[in-house]
């Protein structure tokens, strides 16, 4: 201590490293961080979902031309509202509407800076001493880092691999208990690449009205199937169940970096109303930053001028990738200097 | 209860909904849902700095193509690194660095989804059973709402109207006590608009090195000084005492909307790192939400390519229209139907 201070008041917060260092991104950095740049290898980094700097996962230029618009309009330079602006979760509404027994409304979408953000609300509002939620294993590690920074207890059930990396629904029935106020699902799967079938996925809503807790369905790669079982989003059994859907432009455009994602409640019955939990997302989100407004402001336009063939490159690409990982990884030659 | 499920077991958040609807946002959320929309009475919104609708208050087209530049190289779709891009970093700490003492390295430099992030990241840290800070009054209620929401102790420290909006120094060192982590200036003042001229800013560090405090220096507004006072900022004094700077491109370039702030730590003598602080603000960014790669990116550009004329032409019209709030208010004809 150097003369004239007192000791220092302030300390690092107890248990934040050991929380956010066991993310993907917790780990990428470390792993960045340790390499060797006297090595001649080339590192390829597949800790990531993001193959955006690769030419043939580009962009559709509808989305770039939209954002362009919104930008030079200088209409957006502005403060958002805090829970999304206007127009852009309209759209949202109808794009998420498709094919519900039930009718989702603008204001049940609130815009998130990504799915990162989604998830950073979701935990928060939800936590409470002595409350435990349901998380898949294996995961998407940063819902362990913000439950445990929110000291919210995490059970974990299992996905089961001999069944296509399905939901192990008994164990969520034994791991539950009046303490338990939501179950994550991953779908489709991350880090597994499956999909739930629909009937799984209903059957998982019926699980989830019996223990009287609400669905988190992280749809961050939602659409992005391309096995022979259909995408199904969660939100259809919102008359089952509350649902809270948690969704973003990141992977079906490739544009992991322009930060839109979306919080949707499916509350047809007002159950998150009533329980508060409205009210909380909104609270949440008054206090929180926001995606930039002219990206917001750019959603319509994206929606509406990207066209089916743009999503079934990216798929029909995908499959080929993913063909190559698990089929002809052998055929690699060796990586030497 | 609806029949087939049990007691819901999940509730909103208690107290989040009186934290945070006290903030700026929050209550204009509450006027402008409550306006009585058969009233022919424009609403003229004053609630918020933010001039960005209007054409005397456009952004430099450098600034627009830079973002342009950015987006259409498709080099910046991807994710970011969790601090925030090194071009940026690298471009910013030059920025900042003009006039200091010691220097600011772009490890110093961590890129947040404007001041807002800025203060969640840094109330969020600083919080631990026990602790608390000392906040103006009167001063920028986003900071009550973190402390609210983290359970940090608040303890406000008079601004002096009669001394220029200064700080009440005698105040500040009544009020710190063992537990006090650190105290948030902001300069220029919101919601005040004084500028703290050096002398002051000395004798704040001064007191805060007594007190074993750090310095939060929040300076959204930084070179927004159209008085006889020219601005300083608070990290020239990083010598004597650690500071956090808090600051963004929001308010110099008019640009709220693009959400691209800075928290800068001035930590020459190594305490920041010691204490943990430093660790704590990775591991916080870890675990969140990115500004926008792509107007990360441009930043350098941004930097470059701003000419001072500009920033001349912005602080010229915004004494002009403080001089017409504060000397002509009476000559405005009363609005009525």
């Amino acid at each position: 201590m150097e003369s004239g201070a007192k000791k220092w008041g302030f300390q690092g917060k107890q248990g934040l490293e050991a929380a956010s260092t066991a993310t993907v991104r917790g780990y990428l950095n470390l792993l960045m961080g340790n390499i060797n740049q006297d090595n001649c290898l080339t590192v390829v980094p597949l800790g990531h979902g993001d193959p955006s700097h690769f030419p043939s996962f580009r962009t559709t230029p509808a989305a770039e031309d939209a954002i362009v618009d919104a930008l030079r309009s200088a209409k957006h330079n502005c403060y958002s509202t805090t829970v999304g602006v206007l127009p852009a979760r309209r759209a949202l509404a109808d794009y998420l509407n498709r094919d519900l027994p039930y009718n989702l409304s603008p204001d049940d979408v609130y815009l998130t800076i990504g799915c990162t953000q989604g998830i950073e609300v979701v935990i928060s509002i939800l936590s409470r001493p002595g409350a435990n939620i349901l998380l898949p294993r294996p995961g998407f590690p940063l819902y362990e880092a913000w439950c445990a920074y929110n000291h919210l207890e995490m059970r974990h059930y299992d996905l089961l691999p001999e069944k296509g990396w399905e939901v192990d629904l008994d164990a969520v029935e034994t791991l539950a208990d009046e303490n338990t106020v939501a179950m994550v699902i991953i779908n489709p799967g991350n880090p597994c690449g499956n999909v739930f079938g629909y009937e799984h996925l209903k059957k998982i809503a019926e699980t989830a009205r019996k223990l009287g807790i609400l669905v988190i369905a992280d749809e961050a790669y939602d659409n992005i199937a391309f096995g022979s079982t259909p995408y199904v989003p969660m939100r259809v059994f919102g008359l089952t169940v509350p649902i809270l859907t948690l969704g973003s432009i990141s992977k079906r455009w490739v544009v992991p970096g322009w930060r839109l994602g979306w919080l949707v409640t499916s509350d047809p019955d007002g159950i998150l109303q009533k329980s508060g939990v409205i009210n909380s997302i909104a609270g949440f989100l008054n206090i929180s930053s926001d995606p930039a407004t002219f990206i917001q402001a750019a959603i319509p336009q994206i929606l509406e001028n990207t066209k089916e063939d743009f999503f079934s490159k990216i798929i029909s690409t995908l499959r080929e990738c993913a063909d190559i990982c698990y089929n002809r990884i052998e055929e690699i030659p060796s990586l030497t200097c």
